[in-house]
């Protein structure tokens, strides 16, 4: 795109919506350019636009297939894999000021929310009236709820609850024509045509715009009653989960932390944790009843027998919530180690500790630090490559860490993604995991649904 | 299509795949005509291949696009939307001989299987090895899983438990163009690229074939305790479906039957249910422990409070399977009373009474039996149309009762279909649901999957 298109596509905004806040100035595009993935460096956007209401998102994004420019949907920049960064000559839509939760309906057990509200906020909101919302990435705190739409974001608790995808009953969406259209409503199910809401979650503005959502709510579970085990070596972490999934224990959170998140997360929160544990296993249930602690029980007794070295109840609430508080920073945690990439594969179950060994080996053979830690009872796990501030050779060794990571996921039947999103950063990957077909049937939706290509161009599908 | 076109398409067939099955013999076309659905009156396919393996079915695929002949796939014909009628000159793809379960994988809790292997048998193998699948349509024991993903069937569990979208992790598929393609695999979680799976799931073939589903399964769950409540009217019936809700309990299933369908089923179970009582509501927990007894008192007092005449609680778990019998096979009851069409609209939970208000209305108004039972936990009602067999108005009265229906449900921000599908009777009702914006999304995706448009014609979408 040249620079005068762009200028007739600013001058088209202004003139069109001249109420809409829009940014344009070098030094406040900045802040808009990178999500949270660390050495993705894209330029700044050609501007970014904050609207308040659907009708305006609708317009930009008419105005945008006049003009045939780029345009980026961005939450709250919290991403991990370059969903909302910035695209070149593009347009970046921001939609945190679209924030307001629009109804908590009781009766129906669903919220109507706008798409920039926080995933906490949204919580808090339907907690207040004994209502919860299940999908808890550990981001909650700054994460919005248009990027989990977005990326099929999922969580500590969605083992038990089901991911972001399992929580939405309505849609409304701006098309890549910039028409507003619904989908859904405040039914639970729906057989009515095609499953168009479960396609637009997860495609990370590729698709369609997202201005509004209706998500489904439960009544507040019971507390959570919460176990801690310590293991000598991974193997034997990895084991215990396959003996509580044996057990028929069905646990409301099941984390792993190697050895370095837990020196990490204790360094920040000085829990006790026991530093010498090669891994820590964090088991919840929110069972009614005594319910809860008879899980825990079971799940202990298979801890112990894969060769647990301690295990620990958390009876008091407040101590819980430290630990649970103390997981969802982890990631924080190791970004006082240096760089820190979280990666986010995801194998079946039984193959978690064969992911597990080749993490290590992966860090063994090119002599970097991986931290892992993740919601292992998915098989979904996080690995974090930690690399020196000042490595100039850093980013070379990223790709290679990430590549080999990729790889080995992929060969055990897994996901290079498992809730982060192909975004910018794993295009390449793809086809690798997809397979040429399923990628070429990717397009044709893509194609059906943008047919001139300009919702987040460069994200999820690989160039053609 | 000519004459000519199909028996140079069925000449290819016999060359191609000398040893597959094929009746092209008018009396055995006769049992592949219609499936459940009462007042389908479609003409005979052109044939029926029963294919035994993918490659078969990807080879009829592709012949079938070369010579431009509509395919339906079909299952166990117990379908009540029309979804696998035959279209006239078209290759009807019976899948019933691809019924072997392939593998119960215990380490990630999946099964991969045919799609010709009925629901109620898929559901005893997993059974036996102390594992779960969860979505059980009332017609579990003549229902194919195959028919189950076509139609995203839900059924008595999935208000806890979820529908057929959501218990499926990979698929293997054979595409318009008859290219076999596979679609995730056994991990849980995966957010790599679109949600080809869940938009698949719930098409009824006019997307792709499904060959092979590998699903999720969970611990098989403690045995439930079963509440039965008797109430004076509908209304009150529905008012403790709410204040169940309201009071925090989540059933494991959440049933209602009206007075015409308590006589009918006790008629033939002699049940010794209350054939007095204007309503009845079947409320079940499957919590461990007391859990469920806890719940089901919490349930228990909100019927009373709500104006249940009398409630029970079935301790024998035979007598719960009986009673659990009974409202599976309530469809069948309702056959003896004359010709019985099932409707299967769903309303936000909240709208539960209204619509039942509304179906007593049609029935007075129109002059008509209409016997109602259904998941009501999930909105989800099955209006019964009960017609004489002699009636020479039988069907114009019947499409004047399911209009009223179908426009009520829209009314209260419903679905004319909450687990049947659209199929080849609600055609004309999809627009007026869902939208024209959103169809004429539904109408790209599936130019995008076929383009020739051979994959089962006449289904789900309106003609253009």
């Amino acid at each position: 795109m040249d620079t005068s298109t762009g200028a007739a596509f600013l001058e088209a905004i202004r003139t069109s919506l001249p109420n809409l806040r829009l940014l344009t100035d070098l030094l406040d595009l900045e802040g808009y350019r990178r999500d949270e993935t660390a050495y993705l460096e894209p330029p700044p956007p050609l501007a970014v636009a904050l609207p308040t209401e659907t009708a305006e998102v609708a317009e930009l994004v008419r105005l945008a297939a006049q003009h045939r420019v780029p345009v980026v949907p961005r939450g709250a920049g919290s991403g991990l894999s370059g969903g909302a960064i910035a695209v070149a000559g593009g347009l970046t839509i921001s939609f945190m000021r679209m924030n307001r939760i629009l109804e908590i309906d009781r009766s129906n057990l669903v919220v109507i929310t706008q798409p920039g509200v926080l995933n906490a906020a949204l919580k808090q909101a339907v907690a207040a009236e004994g209502l919860f919302y299940a999908p808890d990435p550990a981001s909650t705190e700054i994460c919005s709820i248009g990027g989990n739409l977005g990326t099929n974001a999922g969580g500590l608790c969605c083992l038990k609850y089901g991911v972001t995808r399992d929580a939405v009953v309505g849609l409304e969406i701006v098309t890549a024509s910039g028409e507003v259209v619904r989908l859904g409503g405040r039914t639970t199910k729906d057989a009515a045509g095609y499953g168009l809401i479960p396609l637009i979650i997860g495609s990370q503005g590729t698709l369609a715009l997202i201005t509004e959502a209706t998500l489904r709510l439960r009544p507040t579970p019971p507390p959570s009653v919460t176990l801690l085990a310590f293991f000598p070596s991974l193997t034997s972490a990895g084991d215990a989960v396959a003996a509580v999934v044996a057990a028929g224990v069905e646990p409301s959170t099941l984390e792993l932390m190697d050895r370095t998140t837990i020196r990490a997360v204790d360094d920040d929160h000085h829990l006790g944790l026991d530093r010498d544990a090669a891994a820590m296993l964090m088991i919840e249930s929110d069972l009614p009843g005594a319910g809860a602690t008879r899980a825990l029980e079971i799940a202990d007794a298979a801890c112990l027998g894969a060769g647990a070295a301690s295990t620990i109840v958390a009876t008091d609430p407040a101590e819980a919530d430290l630990l649970r508080q103390a997981r969802r920073e982890a990631f924080h945690s190791m970004e006082r180690l240096g760089v820190a990439r979280m990666e986010d594969v995801g194998v079946p179950r039984g193959r978690v500790p064969a992911m597990l060994a080749e993490i290590e080996r992966i860090a063994a053979e090119q002599g970097l630090t991986i931290a892992t830690f993740g919601h292992v009872g998915d098989g979904n796990l996080h690995p974090n490559i930690i690399l020196d501030r000042d490595d100039p050779d850093g980013h070379a060794k990223l790709l290679r860490a990430t590549d080999a990571l990729c790889r080995a996921a992929i060969g055990l039947g897994g996901t290079v993604t498992a809730e982060h999103g192909i975004g910018a950063s794993r295009r390449e990957y793809l086809e690798l995991q997809r397979g040429s077909a399923a990628v070429a049937l990717m397009r044709a939706v893509k194609t059906a649904f943008d047919p001139l290509g300009i919702l987040n161009p460069g994200k999820v599908l690989p160039d053609a």
